[in-house]
């Protein structure tokens, strides 16, 4: 079931980018939640297409319910979750038949194409299939679901843009992010990252670039050692999402050139005297916020020429046209919260009955 | 089950510290493979401790195994894999009682002695139970089984150190590695990561570290999309591992900074110009080397006073006793191999029956 | 995720009976496999209500294919399998608003109502919401994508009806029972069991069941010991069918009445003297025909009064409408099917790499 | 993970007839229960071989706990469940080394010798290796720690011989069963039952049988619709034994014969008025006794000749020695019991959190 993520809560997406459609099914949200289509259509409309920064390619991404959710009357706009699978679809606009011929057999380089013909002996060769950032779309859905979950307990999510290229953040205020069109978590730089951003737009490059993602009020004891932990579940769910190609816990790679005196987080009766580790020790949530930095390679869809192969070995040379995000990272850290989302709501299950006192309380 | 990784390849471990035993039960195996204790044993020496750079402690870690290999006489050195499972055992030589009082309610800085106990009430603490390293040995053992199937296809698996503290190599030898007493990867810097290891170590502090683990020969193809992909089934494996903070897939975090016309690898009839993704395009291998950085955070067991709290939260200050690496990466890289070689093995099955034509060659 | 089936071919099914759709994501389809839309509707069909036999409910049951299949131009009857998730819907026709107030807070005997009720703590009261066998028109769709893949190396899945209340079959004709109004397998029984199935009807009562499917051409060696065995996850298919209360693999229960020596099957060059075992021996395909009897309770609705209890836990007097199936087994028979080629190709993925030989065979 | 059962609360075993050792790793057992060695030795004691009824091979089948339970002091009968993998171990006694070369290279008739040899390519031909019944010790073990864990909540599982070959019991007494020396629930039954056995085993001859399992104090709620129901779960769990051929949920096939009217459990205030559902409805308990029936085939180890063929596809006769039960549902009752406890754990573990008050009462 590779197209699953999440062990008791859990979704499993469909769908390519020049399909029908893309869409989820949520299973194991608890029964008696109150959610309305509106609030998973407000997570995805920030992850939408359009706006300066990203691809003007038109989506409405208008998602539908399908099931899992009882509405008393058809016409409510609130339902009741009801224990049973959330279906969610949203059905692609943007198909129109176009002529693919000059793509068709080859392989753009940084993309999957290559690795999914090889794998599958064939390809859906209009736009990346399965392999597009379209799938995501589907993840933001159910993130949503998760969202109004983990509320429900207090739990909140936050995530913003660190840095581009080499412009990074130095403060994070993630109320900022929210209302930015670049998700910038430092006020101070924003404007220089915007800049970058539109530098290499107009010369037909694509820029890298790191998203903070920061969950607050998480109880202790999320994890399940020793494979199911906080921190490598949370690392499998970022580095699944396209162009992810580096994950932190807490200050990651920078604890590997310190001392342990220096990196220990010091204990007092009031909580932690610093959070290096990211709120995580021995893969468990410690209680302190839970911080972590995905790092996002440049969109590898660019449109100055490359040196490129077709699929039968000719060498080519390749000249991508279209529409593309010219820094993934600004849409990717919405994909990041919503993932994030979700592992903690299957932790937050994974760990009832951990002790035999749960048992009494539920039974 | 969360004490279990992989689908189709996979191991399940149990022990603590100072319990009985550590060990696995390995599933999977495809029968028909010649091998003996001592393929196990070869692996699990490289991690044991002891030697001027790890901890002192003394342990033979001896491995037995107890079923799934069919030895035609009770006293021949190789058997058969019969394709059940292969449980593998390790007594542990070093639980002498001794007096814990004095450790017994103290949470240690940087540990998952506050996290264990929050969880689940209780906690063994003799040493780290569970929460130690020692249940890296498990998975050593079950990652030589899966060197010895790899090998039968070809597929090899290297790692070493990278850095220490600051202190990073740049140039990558293997097989100079093998030969190193830290694993050093740069011979021209492996004196200086010596020195700063024994200068942590006398000023009773840790250091962090970094390991590189290379796969060759992998076949295209590897890694299912869009949950079960090679990058981030290999970024779980990796931050599963005790002191793990932060995984690179290729050039990793680099590729966040760069423009998508540096990062993107060229492909030529003769194979990728460069391979900064690391062998992975959409999350499945391509054919070059995978290659994975791995960031440890520095031991958190230092001799130092630190502050912290008891199980009463009453404020104090803790002075560790005993024996510790001052460098878990050094260590760590030969568990870094072990858990790449069980996810390499893992895809190789689940990759099976990916095109109709595998059914026609096997059935 | 208790709403998939399966590991290395799997579904994940959602809907509910008066929602907007039922459906399911199918994962793990091998690439390569020309397929259609009307492949799936014609098993579709089989299970439709209507008929003078069945519910007269009218359902087109019309399935729409959202994902996984590449079809070269929008408007062609076959496409190609990309190995990616293949997604079906099946939007609900008969979703009329109704009054639902009488049956609103009532729990039908035989029926989930008391159940889902006290799991959840509400429920989708209009019909049996995610209890409803409707629920298994996906299951039907799923099986329909894995019959095209078991086709393209000659395994075949039959199915019928063996009894209507003591009416028992006593030969078994796959193919007659293809063309059969109630799928019956013995022509000489088949107007007694459709007289039955009337006078229960007539009489506002339903009746129980049993239906046998057979499996033929499975290769040697299908089935993974010891928890995952073909027998045991047939048996789970099965018994996860609505209304199926008992299953027997080969000749079930009056094995246990017999001794070892009648009711061993005798091995020779050619074959098994006989099946008892039902083609299956220590879990693992014997190369025989597999062969699996399932027995279904008569349907629960019936339209004559019951005692019940309403929510508030006050005795009540019930009296069920609507139209509903007198005999489900007859149904029931398509989804056994549908449930037997699922299992079938999930373990022919599964068998792969259980030898070294087949991946020196892929690899 | 084909020899892992369970999800939240699982095992994996390994092991075979005569390799050194049989076992298994329980994962998921909460912290904070009392445990000792005895308690899973208690349960070991009744599946032992030995006695007038079952094989007279000698196994002292003595249980050691290697992890997972916290022992104060080393000496201690008691300890207490950490939440980490308890790993149980019994190691084999009965592994003389002898000849055999008799058997090495041909198929007993209704064994998995033939399933074994085609699907792996080899097998361990001394006696059954991993397809022997003496893998359900190590399935026993872990039962037994699940048996202490539903003690805490009030919840009880037994099990009884119901028939041997046609002698079926009439009356069900469990507490005559436990001390019955055949588990015989129908004391007017039990000489006749056993002295059916002695005339069988006299003959050469083995004979079939049937267990019953009662489930009481189960709460309303455990059950995963649709693919991880009680029932389907159950039928898989009883399935997986070996010899097994048939799983009844409540009256199982008999309801296949009844009409709905008579079928149907009424409801009223103080309970339901039968339990031909066997305390399932929808796959979800109903508060009501679970009652689950399991029809085992003869042994098929019997001392007359036989037909059969070798590795080589000769005809042969077959005459197997050795010591082997006559009747294996009597021993076999011992592991339905096992198996029960172990869905129901792991079911009240699923079923946590599946309403949205679940999560307030625990976090």
């Amino acid at each position: 079931m590779t197209n699953s993520f999440g062990t008791r809560f859990s979704f499993t997406t469909f769908g390519e980018s020049h399909g029908k459609a893309v869409g989820c099914i949520v299973d194991g949200t608890p029964a008696g939640v109150k959610i309305s289509a509106n609030d998973i259509q407000i997570e995805l409309n920030k992850r939408k297409p359009g706006g300066r920064y990203a691809t003007p390619r038109k989506e409405d991404d208008k998602v539908e319910i399908l099931s899992g959710v009882f509405f008393e009357n058809s016409d409510d706009e609130y339902g009741i979750t009801t224990g049973t699978p959330i279906a969610l679809v949203i059905f692609n606009q943007n198909q129109k038949s176009k002529d693919y011929s000059e793509i068709k057999d080859i392989f753009r380089p940084g993309h999957a194409d290559f690795t999914y013909f090889h794998k599958y002996g064939l390809r859906d060769y209009r736009g990346g299939g399965r392999s597009s950032a379209r799938e995501t779309a589907a993840r933001v859905a159910a993130g949503a679901v998760a969202k109004v979950v983990l509320e429900e307990i207090g739990i909140e999510v936050f995530s913003g843009t660190k840095s581009v290229g080499s412009i990074v953040g130095e403060s994070f205020d993630f109320a900022y992010a929210s209302s930015s069109e670049i998700f910038a978590l430092d006020k101070d730089k924003e404007q220089a990252q915007k800049d970058l951003i539109k530098q290499v737009q107009s010369e037909k490059d694509s820029i890298g670039g790191s998203t903070l993602i920061k969950i607050k009020n998480a109880p202790i004891g999320l994890g399940e050692p020793v494979y199911y932990k906080l921190d490598n579940i949370l690392a499998s769910a970022m580095m699944s999402i396209n162009a992810v190609k580096s994950v932190d816990i807490g200050i990651g790679d920078d604890s590997a050139i310190m001392r342990g005196s220096i990196n220990n987080d010091g204990i007092t009766p009031d909580g932690f005297v610093s959070n290096n580790s990211g709120g995580i020790l021995g893969g468990i949530s410690n209680g302190e916020d839970i911080d972590i930095t995905v790092h996002f390679k440049p969109t590898p869809s660019i449109f100055l020429p490359q040196q490129s192969i077709d699929i039968h070995n000719n060498a080519i040379n390749i000249n991508i046209k279209g529409r593309h995000d010219p820094c993934v990272a600004i849409r990717g850290s919405v994909v990041c919260s919503a993932m994030a989302r979700i592992v903690i709501l299957d932790m937050l299950l994974m760990n009832m009955g951990r002790r035999i006192e749960d048992f009494k309380k539920i039974y």
